[in-house]
């Protein structure tokens, strides 16, 4: 199947690179991979975040299959123009995918960014603004989407050393979706 | 029409106060508003967030629109519980329609998290990941999914001294959906 390979992996130094080793991963378990950088846009037009956005809309209507990297970035959850994807996707009714290199809960993360306290049963943080408390990875919403429109979330049992740069837990969504294939 | 309500109001500790005023302007421009906690939820449940997730889906999919509140929330950016949400109404077709009360750039906002520097042309954070910098007020895939969706994002001349209870904003995304319903 063709899989959508979401993520802030995009925004990372080597982004090539990782893509590259993306799709030689599919590759490897019989599926393609369709990676945004794939896309040619001409990043000195005056347009080119809407060419970006077109690109990535007609990738992901082209795909049957979403894996999201939803590893926490630039706070405490994970990276919008991901979770948007992943949306999408779940909208379009195909199959969603998804890891977190780090398999603490959204409580716990949010605490490492700030003071969060305890009022009358609910956690909050600094702003007074409730703090999801289920024992989640990251806000429900994209937790079960995963669950009910494709595979649970994979996390690592321990948080890699390097969370951009490895693809065990990326794997494993590779072959969930290989396995789905040959049901 | 029915409008999805999704924004992270749900955890402002007056979330069930500031639906109620949603629901009023929604209903002052004959338009309905769905809000989130309209949903009956046994939060002492084990399984409370996937009925939360259950309940959420089938209200995005009795409405016919979603105004989304993407005003920045805990970092730099819009809440990515709304963000799946935003993804999914675009990905069922739905009139996608959002504002933030936050009018600065991404990367503007990014550097009053973090320390940002400039490298080989391309704007860095701390840990030497890319910072979006086309301009716009949040990640690419929101800003020109609304554009293209819907409605271009609505922001406020200037931040609102209380970004989270000033409903201008808001107003002006259910004035554009009730426009759209008299075409």
């Amino acid at each position: 199947m063709k899989i959508y390979l979401a993520g802030p992996d995009v925004f990372l130094p080597d982004a090539i690179e990782i893509g590259r080793r993306k799709a030689d991963i599919c590759a490897a378990h019989g599926q393609s991979g369709l990676y945004p950088l794939d896309n040619k846009i001409d990043l000195t037009a005056p347009d080119a975040s809407r060419q970006i956005f077109c690109g990535n809309e007609a990738m992901m209507d082209r795909a049957d299959a979403i894996i999201a990297n939803l590893t926490p970035f630039r706070g405490a959850g994970a990276d919008p123009g991901t979770v948007y994807e992943l949306g999408y996707m779940a909208g379009r009714g195909k199959l969603c995918l998804a890891y977190s290199n780090d398999p603490a809960t959204y409580a716990d993360r949010v605490s490492r960014f700030m003071n969060v306290t305890s009022e009358d049963g609910r956690l909050v943080d600094a702003q007074g603004l409730t703090v999801e408390d289920f024992g989640l990875v990251d806000n429900l919403m994209m937790i079960h989407a995963v669950e009910l429109h494709g595979c649970p979330l994979v996390t690592p049992a321990e948080m890699p050393i390097d969370v951009w740069h490895d693809l065990s837990a990326f794997e494993a969504c590779v072959r969930m979706a290989a396995a789905r294939v040959s049901q």
